[in-house]
């Protein structure tokens, strides 16, 4: 065999099927973000992603943290690191979580590479082929994906204005335990305004989730990219805190500082925190010192909250937009949540149009969103609903795509 | 159950054991990276890890990106990115790779989070549990604690001077079907200065490789973190130059430019690259952003090449200067691989030393190295043998060290 080095050579096309793990059978790309890819066009208003606000985001901060670091710690900033992560960020991030009350040291913060990370290091720790996770539903789509990969089924409890119907959780256990033959492996809960639901589980919600997780013996998976983002009410203490030993909860800079850092975090009770340790190692060995030793910079010179301030009034305003917005120009028998924070709404439209297929008519107009059924797990749920985010346009067009929404809703109703 | 936020409340432990999945049972730290804790005080000389000459960081070119990409692009580098990974690096890593005539073009090219994740991400991918992978013996350990998470087994070829000893691997093929019912997974091989072993599979093995593989119809993982890093001779092509359909090749930023930016890339098949994308969303939707920009406007800007170049020198001389100081010190009956290129040699002691238990005297003398058996997925060989870096210590350093350990292995044989 002679080296051939012309790159237009005639190359066989293999079949790789075979060779493939059974794993590989059930996982297709996120049907998000194919949407999104479609929704991208420039004169598209997007209401569809989860993106943060591109004009909010703290350049000239980075851009300061970026020569700081390089210049005082450059050399250890650029060099292999402990797959634990940076340690003055994990003491910032545990002394943060201290003000919810939730008994945190530097040894039980993990950072990953986003929350997505995350919730692929919780699937590789928890979850056999064929397992159970009990989730809302809707339910956030990233983590489907991520626990898709390990082959988990899921049983589903409703979702209403408060959040998580958390007395549905013993009937879905009981399911899950009928069908597997084992108990479910999580309870998988967003209890801050939801994604893709908009809503907040109150307090009560969270002792009662608590009550029953314990009773069950489940560990419980507490994810709170959004936390931080409120508009109005009062800060509701995680569920870590009322029952630390069983959650695993995730925090995330993705909406608070820059989703392009891929920066992210797990509390976790130190038991268990040499197994995600040791996940994370053969993942990817550790997660961007320079990253973390930049957003470090950023939380230790005291610019992460006042950056976050900002932001609460630059979204609570879109927020109200959006709010006024459905308000005036859809169609009688609409309804949507009203988000106390956060980056969405959940809005559901009258029963003749089912979102998946009304979403041609948005796009007709140049106005993208995501239906509803995208987040269900099973499938079972959300033919009339959609998903708006809030956080990335500007109030002019948020106004404009609730608006054409509207007269498209109304349109096809046959007003 | 009312709130207790006092941090110093009584919380219980949990046994987390029942709640794991089964993968986890087979799961250990690495035994190289716990290593490497111990070894990591300031007074010990570390010929142990496989990291890079700090000083000699880009760190002046690092901080101009920085500042250029926030100051140009700062808005699209801190947002959510494609899985794929940033065009203009794609298109980058895709050219530099046609010097080689591989195939590539920017659809086939994937950023991932060092080669670790690309080595996580094969294992997704591939292995079911008990598959088995095919590999030189010693082999990379990264590599087998990715794939350990898999429940991968491994069945090994020798590795002589010349690296991979190509004609075993039928009979480890033969083996597998053998204790598996079914044909192992793909081949694994570090043609360019082997971790461990320092050395380079000639053309003639690399040709023979492929006829192998194509005869069998395996995949072929091709692991090439060093190949830039040559320090004599001249550059052989690689085995995706070869059988390009059926070679999945990974590089990395890490010990050219600098791992704490955990920045590497698989170049595979157009058809396989979908697998891939999938796999990687769900692990963490994509890497840094701004990470990729960075080192894209450092290679956009012409700035690797030369450095690349300041580094060969730099560890050439290093690589010397541990040649001649185990000429020099160590006691007759002792022999190491002459690496090519890359950060390692393979050294081997007289028979009565077991590696792994002198590592104690080694320490004693404040000198650390990774014992040979570390290296063997089956724990079967490398007793007589460790892994010692070139590339970490300065070359005063390094003969210390290098005097050091053949002191202590005199004082062992009773000299």
């Amino acid at each position: 065999m002679e080296p051939n080095l012309d790159l237009d050579r005639d190359i066989p096309v293999l079949d790789w099927t075979p060779h493939l793990a059974v794993r590989m059978e059930g996982m297709k790309s996120s049907a998000i973000r194919e949407l999104l890819k479609l929704t991208q066009e420039p004169d598209i208003i997007s209401l569809a992603g989860g993106m943060p606000a591109p004009e909010f985001f703290p350049l000239r901060e980075i851009e300061e943290a970026c020569r700081h670091i390089i210049r005082q710690d450059g050399a250890k900033a650029m060099q292999y690191g402990a797959t634990e992560g940076h340690r003055p960020l994990k003491e910032y991030l545990a002394t943060t979580a201290h003000k919810y009350g939730v008994p945190a040291v530097p040894g039980n913060v993990l950072l990953t590479n986003g929350s997505q990370q995350a919730l692929d290091l919780i699937g590789e720790l928890f979850i056999n082929p064929g397992d159970f996770v009990l989730t809302s539903r809707p339910t956030y789509l990233g983590a489907i994906q991520a626990w898709n990969a390990y082959q988990a089924r899921y049983h589903t409890v409703n979702l209403d204005d408060d959040g998580m119907v958390v007395d549905e959780i013993e009937h879905a256990y009981e399911k899950a335990l009928a069908d597997s033959g084992r108990p479910p492996k999580f309870i998988y809960v967003l209890p801050n305004f939801h994604n893709p639901g908009g809503t907040t589980l109150p307090l009560e919600r969270r002792q009662r989730l608590a009550e029953i997780a314990t009773k069950l013996n489940l560990p419980v998976v507490e994810d709170d990219p959004y936390g931080e983002l409120r508009y109005e009410g009062e800060d509701i203490i995680p569920i870590s805190t009322l029952i630390p030993e069983r959650t695993i909860y995730l925090g995330t800079f993705s909406k608070t500082l820059a989703p392009g850092l891929r920066l992210g975090w797990i509390i976790c009770p130190e038991i268990l925190m040499q197994r995600f340790v040791q996940a994370k190692q053969g993942a990817d060995l550790h997660t961007s010192t320079f990253v973390q030793y930049v957003a470090g910079d950023i939380c230790q010179r005291g610019l992460l909250k006042p950056h976050i301030k900002r932001l609460r009034q630059v979204y609570k305003e879109r927020r109200d937009t959006m709010l006024d917005a459905l308000a005036e120009f859809w169609p009688e028998g609409s309804s949507w949540t009203h988000p106390q924070g956060g980056l969405f709404l959940w809005a559901r439209v009258p029963e003749p149009i089912n979102t998946k297929d009304f979403l041609q008519e948005a796009l007709a107009e140049k106005v993208a969103y995501v239906p509803g059924v995208n987040f269900y797990p099973n499938q079972d749920g959300g033919h009339n609903a959609m998903r708006l985010n809030f956080s990335y346009c500007a109030p002019d067009l948020i106004v404009e795509g609730i608006h054409r929404l509207g007269a498209a809703l109304k349109k096809t109703l046959g007003y």
